[in-house]
């Protein structure tokens, strides 16, 4: 038996896996997490009780994914000030003394997704996460997406919504973009209440889906998916996806004249196929081919 | 010698050209497009004069590119009802049985960029032609994008700017579309005048780079291309490129921390490498693709 190590690393919590050949979690733990002191550490001492081939990580970003570059492998300009610039990628190759592969948390759940999920068979996908902020991860050709940087789906700007009594948002860098009129701190400040909390014929739940009917719009039309996977705190309230997939035909109006639309996108905009364990799962299938590339 | 041919296929001319191998064009002309059975005879005429190794077309849309479907190569829910459902690829193979390569004009024309042009040597580019209506392609990881049908990415919503007079836009089928405020009509009926003819200082000037600036920071982060190609008619107006690299960065407001950014966008909001040729070089390129594809 071969074992792989998997990280999940939020700025929130890091969620550490040991798992094998096949996909089967032998050892599962999370941790908060604070500054690279403390945390680094502790993860490389859970790694290292098993003799891991590779290790794949699934990061909160932005991070420098560009294998050029002297800083690949490196959170960039993030928020969370103790892990700004950490070359998080390397830290662990010295620690661990194992190939590791690296993408960040939302392309990671996309990889996942299209391989062993709810995209599997499909060349391309896009997967979203509605929680305590916005982020996308995008397949594409069989392979996750970077370009420039990567996606950052969760700023893209979006029209106010006429009803909406806070239309400018939350976000700190962006009036009107989707992550500060759409996440979950953003309904809260808004109403009060929690996504959770919100009682049938509330307003904000023709607000939120109206924004993320504008995301699958504005996605479809831009690169045209072959699936968007809604995932993520705020998508828990099942009542959403119908409305997003109503809203989201209304804004195509026809024009997009394809069977996955007029059958009405229930099998195009979707939650996970792996549930919660799409971030982990591409954390594992990373380390699966930071090994593979070895050879 | 071998002989390719070449054809972009757009709504109001057909343009035909027979090149060799390295892309030296031996005869070129332009025809309008009227019914298939007016144009289509012309067409195969012309490149029955030559004995062509393979057919490479670039068509306006919506086409039906998958290869599984029965309606693979059609035209699609097209304006133009001559052309709706009309086989264009079959109808070509048929006649002159040869091998023939079909995409969007303007992936054809990302896809001539990306070899041959502005983003040479670049895995990933958007192209997005502004004219008569605005349309844009996209090749990622090298090659061009379909999904679940191909991007239609003048049809994305976009914020109307608060000084626009006219801010709902001319698209019969979206308020507030890109193609309804920004292609070149939209200028004409909202100030009565042509994009050529809007002198300094007239506020259509800020208002369309506006638009067109959403459209480059929302691409980006969507998708993250390496480059973005800006062309068609409207981009004629050298003013505009400056403008819309300027509100690109405002829009972005330091989110995306690359040199590409950082430096002013100068290189990366830019225009076609391949000046007006991009669509007919991209149709060439299919062409070549097409042929090879057989063996």
């Amino acid at each position: 038996m071969k074992y792989y190590g998997a990280l999940e690393a939020g700025g929130t919590k890091m969620v550490l896996a040991v798992m094998d050949e096949n996909g089967n979690t032998v050892r599962q733990e999370s941790i908060p997490t604070k500054t690279p002191a403390e945390t680094m550490p502790e993860m490389i001492a859970f790694f290292s009780a098993y003799a891991i081939s590779s290790l794949g990580i699934g990061g909160f970003g932005p991070l420098n994914l560009d294998r050029n570059a002297a800083e690949y492998g490196h959170i960039m300009e993030t928020p969370k000030l103790p892990w700004r610039h950490y070359p998080l990628l390397q830290a662990f190759r010295d620690a661990l003394q194992v190939p590791v592969g690296l993408d960040t948390d939302v392309n990671a759940a996309a990889l996942a997704e299209a391989r062993l999920g709810a995209a599997r068979g499909k060349e391309s996908c896009l997967y979203v996460t509605v929680g305590t902020g916005i982020g996308g991860g995008v397949m594409i050709h069989g392979k996750p997406v970077h370009g420039l940087m990567h996606p950052e789906i969760g700023h893209i700007s979006v029209s106010p919504v006429p009803e909406d009594p806070m239309p400018e948002g939350i976000c700190p860098y962006h009036a009107h973009c989707l992550e500060g009129l759409a996440s979950g701190p953003s309904i809260e400040k808004r109403w009060g209440i929690s996504a959770r909390e919100l009682p049938q014929g509330h307003p904000a739940r023709d607000i939120e889906s109206a924004y993320l009917a504008q995301l699958c719009a504005n996605a479809m039309l831009t690169f045209s998916p072959d699936m968007i996977i809604l995932g993520g705190g705020v998508m828990q309230q099942k009542f959403l996806l119908p409305m997003i997939r109503e809203k989201t035909l209304k804004l195509l109006n026809g024009y997009i004249a394809h069977p996955a639309v007029s059958e009405g996108l229930e099998h195009y905009i979707v939650t996970p196929g792996l549930d919660t364990r799409s971030g982990i799962t591409g954390a594992w299938l990373l380390a699966m081919e930071a090994e593979a590339a070895l050879y």
